[in-house]
């Protein structure tokens, strides 16, 4: 080491006063949420998780894949381990247009952006359509990592009420109108069509086109976000709205939940022009997507009977999904209602009147049992009667055991209320940054 | 697939009527370079490139590698393959600790979080502290990706001399006092102090003290970048100027150059509370860094003499500097200059009075040899009569026929300057994304 052994430095102390005025605008709501510390909690073995949102890799064929990544190594190493083009390996690219076939769109690999993750293909479409103050329709509820990267980007969130069957098309159109009247300027729709997170519901195929002629009508940009879109139990997938209107969706697609998600490889598909600021913002952003991560994906796909791993994915998902209802139709008060998903993670669940779910929340897990509260996936404090229970990870005794557990902690509120009336929780008013662990 | 066939599209028409107004301010300035145009025939193996940054990597063991990866997939697959905490994981910061232990800092894992190269921590310290119009102070020349990320995040760049030590203090010194009287605010003194890209020099280590306490009197926060602090060819590493100020300097350090690129695997290393701001913007960009790649690089420093491969990186390179050092005094007409690096990949070169190196740049490649105009790094159009040579990938004998066709076309311009008098190329406003060659 050149430099004199005074140098060294005597403490490892790194405290920094953080003068709150010399971070930009954009950071100072990035504040980690209260209930991060209850998800470390959540994590011990001996409390069942109706949290987390990742997937259950657990089935994918380990052996088959350590052999095609040593072979990856051996026999491309050089390419593989190198920087690679920002927009992603073309050979991916193409593959991943026909992944997507699977949900009826016909792509142009030279419109696919390769990302670090859906997150980070939402990240880049954020950060080249929005300045800080521009509105961005979401539905009510929406997914809670999209609401952070709204946050990141200074946007006001204007939520959009669903039902069953997904996003409301008479709602949008009001909002819009309403938008358009106040001056406001709508600069994306960003949409889960299918098998929504955190709802579970699904958009109807008939509401699917009148979606797409109000945005037209209104000229707003579409984001269809689809990281479930393959995972449905019933029949063919849903045709993607990006299917019917090229030029008006931006799709974004993950192999998170249909491969694996460590090794973080997404992507957006994108009219030409978006995606040539895209590819600029993904290499001002990374240099370049992993290309290790590429070409793994690459390989897997290449070599292995992908559709049937989704198929047998879809079967292992369905059987918890259908613990995880019958479970909670046994077990929950009778004022208790929830969705009905048709494919993906999530169920919905609406707590009866004046029982708040975050409040509840601490006391769910002293009784071994986590969810994610509602107020989580609205950018304006909503959603306080609302939880989000995940079917993915926990195996069907387990999530028998979990809503068993949580039908009881509903049961004592109910009691509680009783005597002291109704229970409520502070509400927030910005974005809650959970932690990793809720997607 | 649901949905009836005669919604399927006639076409696979994406263009979208780019409706400049629509997208961000921050998106407008997003321009490919013209000299992209060049890189992509400056990648033919005809043409000699001196201008990538891209390392060699050819002397990795891929077979060793291959099957660490495999064992990894069918041990800890389930692991590796999955979501992980967006700070990164524990065992690879620890491991970040003993590199940086190299350039003289005692650093606490805590502190470390891992980015997706360091291309993105940057990207995520400029995130959080740079607020448009804030004013970032750079070397001239600067590393042209910081450039790109300062132009996305619409900062203004004030670029401070340097000479063969490196920064010159009191120029330093007096452009902050200059700032700070025009009421600018500067945010960031962003610094690659040990081998600069793309000057090739390194900053003295008295130097190193008087830039620490300028910063500190002037309270501007430092970034420094430290991509080839372990390449050195001459006795002991620098020691980082993060070793002496802890709480003062966010250092990045990145796996890219002495290991693979293509994990994108980097890190920052920040004060407690900016740590805290770069994790929850980690979370909002990707979730978490690629989980894979953690663990291949992990699993690598681990179980491979990384220190020893370090070893023979360095020499492979110097042997490469030497080659380029020597065929540059042979061959290049007496009027040409440029720098003696100590280590990294990069020779700045200052051409003759009234010789263009971006108006010369296509001849240069006419004549089979490439580099990189000096303009790509400045954000003001300086640096006409420079370029970046590099050596890092081109075996000595390639490096010395590019230099040697260099210096014909560098002769070349001398005799026309003698007829027609200096030629100049146009001079750019804006920042250049000149492509992912140039690193």
């Amino acid at each position: 080491m050149e430099g004199s052994p005074e140098h060294r430095p005597v403490h490892r102390e790194t405290r920094f006063d953080a003068d709150v005025t010399r971070y930009a605008a954009r950071a100072k709501g990035m504040v980690a949420s209260e209930i991060r510390a209850l998800f470390s909690v959540a994590n011990r073995p001996e409390v069942v998780s109706l949290a987390g949102g990742s997937p259950n890799i657990s089935g994918l064929p380990l052996d088959v894949v350590g052999s095609l990544l040593s072979e990856l190594v051996v026999e491309h190493g050089a390419v593989a381990m190198q920087y690679s083009p920002a927009q992603g390996d073309p050979r991916l690219r193409e593959q991943i247009t026909e992944v997507m076939a699977e949900v009826g769109i016909d792509a142009n690999p030279d419109d696919v952006v390769v990302t670090v993750g859906s997150q980070q293909a939402l990240d880049l479409v954020t950060r080249i359509f929005c300045d800080p103050g521009d509105t961005v329709v979401c539905e009510a509820p929406s997914y809670v990592g999209a609401l952070g990267v709204f946050a990141a980007y200074q946007c006001d969130v204007v939520h959009v009420e669903m039902d069953g069957e997904g996003l409301v098309p008479e709602h949008l159109d009001n909002a819009l109108t309403t938008l358009a009247a106040q001056g406001r300027r709508v600069k994306l729709l960003y949409t889960i069509p299918s098998y929504h997170n955190p709802m579970g519901v699904s958009l109807s195929l008939d509401r699917r086109q009148r979606v797409l002629e109000i945005c037209h009508r209104h000229d707003v940009l579409v984001v269809e976000d689809d990281p479930y879109g393959l995972l449905g139990f019933e029949g063919e997938p849903y045709r993607a709205l990006r299917a019917d209107d090229p030029a008006r969706v931006v799709y974004l697609g993950s192999f998170s939940k249909t491969f694996a998600p460590g090794f973080r490889v997404g992507w957006a598909l994108a009219p030409h022009a978006i995606r040539d600021k895209l590819v600029l913002a993904q290499e001002s952003a990374t240099l370049c997507p992993p290309t290790f991560s590429q070409y793994a994906v690459a390989t897997y796909l290449a070599n292995h009977d992908w559709k049937g791993q989704i198929k047998s994915f879809r079967e292992m998902y369905r059987e918890r999904r259908d613990a995880m209802l019958e479970s909670l139709a046994d077990l929950m008060p009778a004022t208790t209602t929830w969705t009905t998903p048709r494919g993906g993670f999530f169920v919905w669940v609406t707590l009866p009147e004046g029982i708040d779910a975050k409040a509840m929340s601490p006391r769910a897990v002293t009784s071994r049992v986590a969810y994610v509260p509602g107020t989580a996936f609205y950018a304006d404090g909503f959603g306080s009667q609302n939880m989000r229970l995940s079917y993915c990870l926990p195996p069907p005794d387990r999530i028998r055991e979990g809503v068993r557990r949580l039908a009881a902690v509903v049961e004592r509120e109910l009691e509680l209320r009783e005597t002291f009336g109704p229970v409520r929780g502070g509400r927030d008013g910005g974005i809650e940054f959970p932690g990793p662990e809720v997607r």
